[in-house]
């Protein structure tokens, strides 16, 4: 199976406004509620991909309950989340029906305990023995150390699973200095790990820093990948309108099951691409339409660079 | 018993954000969460002055669920809530730390069948003969009649129970038409209801609307009480700033209180006034000051006017 970590999971909420306007009430026309954090929204791909996958990571209080329940629907995923005191953060999306635009509230996670971030690290140690590949995925929720995800990919390594890394900030910076397989950032986090604005340069430099492969999410301008194998770009076929949430997960999803199907890179990355572009064409946010997505798939264009 | 009534319960969450921008990204810098609707409100308060009080109207759902086990919580309150399929609805109050200024955004409410309102009407009709009081407070959640608290108010009357309804908009005209002992309507609703913007003339036609006696509850100005024994203005005995959020809840825990205790009516105002007051300089929203009540309470100006 393939395995996925979300440690800040959460219960991602939608609200459809007419207007928003701040300082003012507002009657909600539409809600719309689904387990998120990045790693569910992973594991739920790559479960419509046809992959076995496994969730783990924090969830707890009403939200964690409430979350957990509405996983127990999802086909092809097991639940291997660890409980924590704390409640399971929410995130709103506020969404203008007048504009279109989103408005994001972001609650920052339950505080978790030491002994909370032993019993996980524990339950992590044991399901990595049946994993294929990992993926360790979003932001790390009060109370664990900033080191976390530098400490699960030495263990993924010491057992030889191939572990991808998609957060961001001081916790990317630490994970890729201890040598993932991939990392999956996106062109602000690229950024703000290397210092540099210019894709190519910055990719070399994660690589540098320890990184094996770099795969950066571009957004229309596609996926930039610098691997061991060489250096590879995936292009949109086309240009879409639609909600970009999730996309970068479906990225990751891309990826990490191309890795297990032995995929060579363009092939993963063709996938990735394809994944993602359906992932923004699809009505709800984190979803995917399939039948873009299998129209896609033949059309992504891939080209082959020289290493800089 | 005091029973209070709370068809479209909610859980009311506060978020506080640094400066609240619509169409970004923001991170909450705290959360807090409560049992809310206006009826819970009323019996917190009602439960603080040492009163038995009695919960119902509807809960569902996680959040439902949530909101019952804070409840278990909450010492004097008894819960009689009815089970319904669809969650009770969540308010969120987004604070500006920098402004201070609030943004609210409220759900609709769960979807009630009429199986649910048949279930409800027999659990009040029930818990009518241990009451001494009734208040019928806010909002009906999508799927109960509009005219819902006209019947219920009915019911109380049919068994000598007195009632106060706390609404707005067409369930409190059609209420009033069903002669309620109290009616407490802020300035906006009253004039939604009177058509009139001149609080003497708009008390007096809701009581020819129907009901026995009209308190408005006008902010600054206090509160106008025009009644079958006469015609009462209470005035804050100070202008306080705070957050207004649940002195209206209070103004009715004050008057159903004095009710109960058969104290005479000015009593009474001087009671809801000061426990209005109270509530606006509280730190937690929908909670009182006990200590500035208690130093308010002898202090309110009840003026006693002429009939006109």
């Amino acid at each position: 199976m393939i395995l996925t970590v979300t440690l800040n999971t959460a219960v991602d909420i939608t609200y459809r406004v007419r207007s928003l306007r701040p300082h003012t009430s507002h009657r909600i026309t539409e809600v719309t509620e689904r387990p998120g954090g990045k790693g569910l929204n992973v594991a739920r791909v790559l479960a419509a991909l046809g992959h076995r996958v496994t969730v783990t990571g924090f969830a707890g209080g009403a939200t964690g309950r409430s979350l957990r329940e509405q996983l127990t629907g999802s086909p092809g995923l097991v639940d291997a989340l660890v409980p924590v005191s704390g409640p399971t953060r929410r995130t709103i999306a506020v969404v203008d029906t007048t504009t279109g635009d989103t408005t994001q509230l972001n609650e920052p996670g339950p505080q978790t305990t030491p002994a909370e971030w032993a019993a996980f690290q524990e339950t992590y140690e044991h399901l990595l023995r049946s994993a294929s590949a990992v993926a360790l995925c979003g932001s790390l929720p009060p109370g664990v150390p900033v080191g976390a995800y530098a400490g699960l990919i030495r263990a993924a390594r010491a057992t030889a699973v191939p572990v991808l890394l998609d957060t961001s900030g001081e916790p990317l910076r630490r994970g890729v200095a201890a040598r993932p397989d991939i990392v999956k950032p996106n062109a602000d986090e690229l950024a703000e790990l290397t210092g540099s604005h210019e894709p190519l340069q910055a990719t070399r430099d994660a690589r540098r820093r320890g990184a094996h492969a770099v795969v950066a999410s571009l957004g229309d301008q596609g996926l930039l990948a610098h691997t061991p194998e060489g250096l590879w770009r995936a292009t949109p076929p086309r240009r879409v309108h639609g909600n970009p949430t999730g996309a970068g997960d479906s990225v990751v999803a891309g990826l990490l099951s191309g890795l297990v199907e032995h995929l060579p890179w363009p092939e993963r990355l063709a996938r990735a691409a394809a994944l993602a572009t359906a992932t923004v064409l699809a009505p709800v946010a984190g979803e995917f339409d399939r039948e873009a997505y299998e129209e896609l798939l033949g059309r992504v264009p891939v080209m082959v660079g020289q290493p800089v």
